[in-house]
Parts: structure tokens; C-alpha cells; sequence
């Protein structure tokens, strides 16, 4: 099973002029737009991963994060070519899970969420693309 | 100038059982381990970046962090090849800098770090290896 830094999740109010921020600041341009679960959702191409602007249409999750402690990083999410593997180790090591099984996410892919609670604060989305 | 993923900066009060956690979980091991600035500070690497765990003796900036936070994740970090130039770039985009020179950071990188405020919440440092 492969483990492999894939993506930042970001929390944004704008996420067009963010992306438009972060293109000139860190050669990271948009590389794929989709409307997702009614929010926004660019991806920004980066060496080595992606910034995911997460910006929503009105309330949901990450309407309530951004209520809560304003614009940032909202989880870390990291590649793997095994996500059903990942989630049983995850269960093995006593982790406790967001997503029991894995769900269609952004861009299509399957992802699943560990809970912060059990891995120091840091929410953690595990994605596996294809 | 490149620019590339470098590592996630997470804030904690026990980097040894959070490293035993990720090691486990995501195949990152301590790869490094220094104290910086009282901070107790492990990098574990991770294909394609870093996780760098930070655990702070007593105050500073990342015992406030998690006074007002909580633990969780504190920054994260691009590599360039040139952190002169980003530096210069950011100005010329109209960012504001924590850090206006490069400084020592863990690791004896040279590190800057980019106000928040001009990157959509997100607390973004600049490092160069060697």
C-alpha cells in the first residue's frame, strides 16, 4: 500500500481570487473546476500535489468551519493506492473514522476521512485517484 | 525558481505519541529530531514531503497557538530553489512578510514565512534545503 502527500484543503470566501493569488505566488494554476456537493471547488497544480479551494455556496461543513475560525487549511490528504487497506489499518491502529467506507468525493475520486480526535488535531482525508 | 510541497507544520503537546501514531498510520517515520527555538521539533518523512511535529517547551508562538487552537495543523511549507526570488515575487504581488530575509529555521534551513492575512488564512513558509 503506497502513502503519498497528495493535497492541502483550504477553506476560502473567494476562492477566485485566492486561486489567483496563490497562481502568481507559488506557480500553481488551476488545473481542474467542479461545482461539489454545492460548493466550489478548484484544484491548483503544484509540484509534488494540489491546493484544494474549497469555497462554499452557502451552509454544509465547511460553511461552518469558516463561521468558526475563518479562512484556512482544513485538512491534509494524502494519496494511496489502496484506500480499503488504509481504512483497515487505520482501525487497527485504534484510529477513529469520519467515513467507515469510502465515498465519491471531489474530481471523482474515493476518499475517506479519519477523525481529528485521533490523530492530533489534523484532519486527515485519505484519496485514492482512478 | 522552483517550487514544490515541502511539509505540514502541526502544532502539538506530544510530538513522541503523535509520531508513534503517524508512523503507523501513514508510513512516516522520524526521520530527523532537534530542539529549535525550546521547540521540540520531528520530521517524518513522507513520500513527497514531510510532516514537521512541533512541540513547544513553554511559550512562544506555538504554545499560543495552542492555547487559542488547540493542536492541529500550523503552517505549511513550499521548497524553492531560490528563496531569495519567491520573497522578491511575493513583495511584487503585494504580500505581506512575516519574515522580509530568510532566517535559520529546524533543519538549518533557510526558512521565511508569509503573512496570513495576504494568503487566505493559510500561514505559508518559504525553505530552501542546503
Amino acid at each position: 500500500m503506497t502513502m503519498a502527500f497528495d493535497h492541502l484543503g483550504i477553506a476560502t470566501t473567494d476562492g477566485a481570487a485566492l486561486a489567483e493569488t496563490f497562481a502568481a505566488l507559488f506557480d500553481a494554476p488551476v488545473v481542474h473546476e467542479e461545482t461539489f456537493d454545492g460548493m466550489a471547488v478548484r484544484f491548483l497544480g503544484l509540484d509534488g500535489g494540489y491546493f484544494e479551494l474549497l469555497e462554499p455556496a452557502d451552509d454544509g461543513p465547511i460553511a461552518r468551519f469558516l463561521d468558526r475560525n475563518g479562512p484556512g487549511i482544513h485538512h491534509a490528504a494524502l494519496r494511496t493506492d489502496d484506500i480499503d487497506a488504509a481504512l483497515e489499518r487505520a482501525r487497527d491502529v485504534g484510529v477513529d473514522l469520519v467515513d467507515e467506507e469510502p465515498r465519491a468525493g471531489a474530481w471523482g475520486h474515493d476518499v475517506a476521512f479519519l477523525h481529528p480526535r485521533s490523530t492530533g488535531g489534523v484532519l486527515v482525508e485519505y484519496v485514492q485517484h482512478e
